[in-house]
């Protein structure tokens, strides 16, 4: 069980306002989360790839079955997700990844990822699978692809007592820019082919 | 949202009494579930696959956030999956399946999936993943394997007016026995590998 960091609450889809998206204010008032789903409808839709957002793991503790009507969960708790948050198949290989973004303008803190998901990580690419993060810098509006590799090695320099973060000019430098756009909104899968195929 | 067909309750994993594995009594007791779950992880354990079995899909309506303690999730309701429960990677193929057990002795009734269900693993097939349905005759405490593309065919024999399940027989002929065992209980590997690779 957790709290969101930050003190952040969580907000059901429903009772967020519609926002439309505005070409040109970029991506501002999307999350990241918004954007991917978007994205993956994209590729489904267009028969490029077949990749979803797992859902959120929870659980479950008390349940009412109210007769002639659906259950209604009554007690329930947020989990600790045991991976990455997005996979799927593209031209019959394993995608696997998870997303984050941040505010700074500098650098990315590696507590955005925990350490269930570095072990998952490291195990789908000791299978052969294609594994990375996209990074958001949300206040720049760029996005980067950096291979899963790259980050276990700054996982492992954290660990080993360095920096917390990974810079912008590391990501710039082991990572692939990934242009954004309408349709799809963040072409990863793009960048996908350009260095895996 | 669904009610649990046959008014079948959910029953949350802290209430269940711990079920101890009896190797002289087959499988009697263990849902495929727990059985499936059990064998990921003992291919995870040994470096065989990385296949986890997805989060089941939440519509999270309203939260309460108690003071220094976690989120709690007030009211919910399950949603309709619109993927296969079960996927990962083996060898770096993308690994996808659904697992479905019944109680008959003669036949698998086709009400077992869904159209979204149906939809995915028309998806998954056509970007070359690999794709199948774990089928298990509960009575018999018999495993099976069989491939999408032969589901696919037997559930457009249904949307034609035909049956509406999948004989024995047919599953025998198109499908894989999957033998069962300790270590792990239902080893699909061992078949995937034997017809995929």
């Amino acid at each position: 069980m957790f709290n969101y960091p930050g003190g952040k609450q969580y907000k059901p889809k429903e009772e967020q306002p519609v926002r439309h998206f505005q070409p040109n204010y970029g991506n501002r008032g999307m999350t990241l989360e918004e954007d991917l789903n978007a994205t993956n409808e994209y590729y489904r839709e267009h028969g490029i790839a077949v990749i979803h957002k797992k859902p959120t793991p929870i659980q479950i503790v008390r349940v009412d079955y109210p007769k002639r009507s659906a259950a209604v969960i009554k007690e329930a708790y947020f989990k600790q997700a045991s991976t990455t948050d997005y996979n799927g198949v593209y031209r019959g290989k394993y995608i696997d990844f998870e997303a984050k973004e941040t505010q700074s303008f500098t650098s990315f803190p590696l507590k955005n990822f925990h350490e269930h998901q570095i072990h998952h990580m490291r195990q789908v690419l000791a299978h052969g699978g294609i594994c990375f993060v996209i990074l958001r810098f949300s206040a720049l509006d760029e996005v980067y692809l950096l291979d899963a590799s790259h980050l276990l090695t700054f996982w492992e320099r954290q660990q080993a007592g360095g920096r917390k973060s990974i810079t912008k000019k590391e990501i710039e430098t082991y990572g692939h820019y990934i242009s954004l756009g309408y349709h799809p909104r963040i072409d990863y899968i793009k960048v996908v082919e350009s260095i895996y195929f």
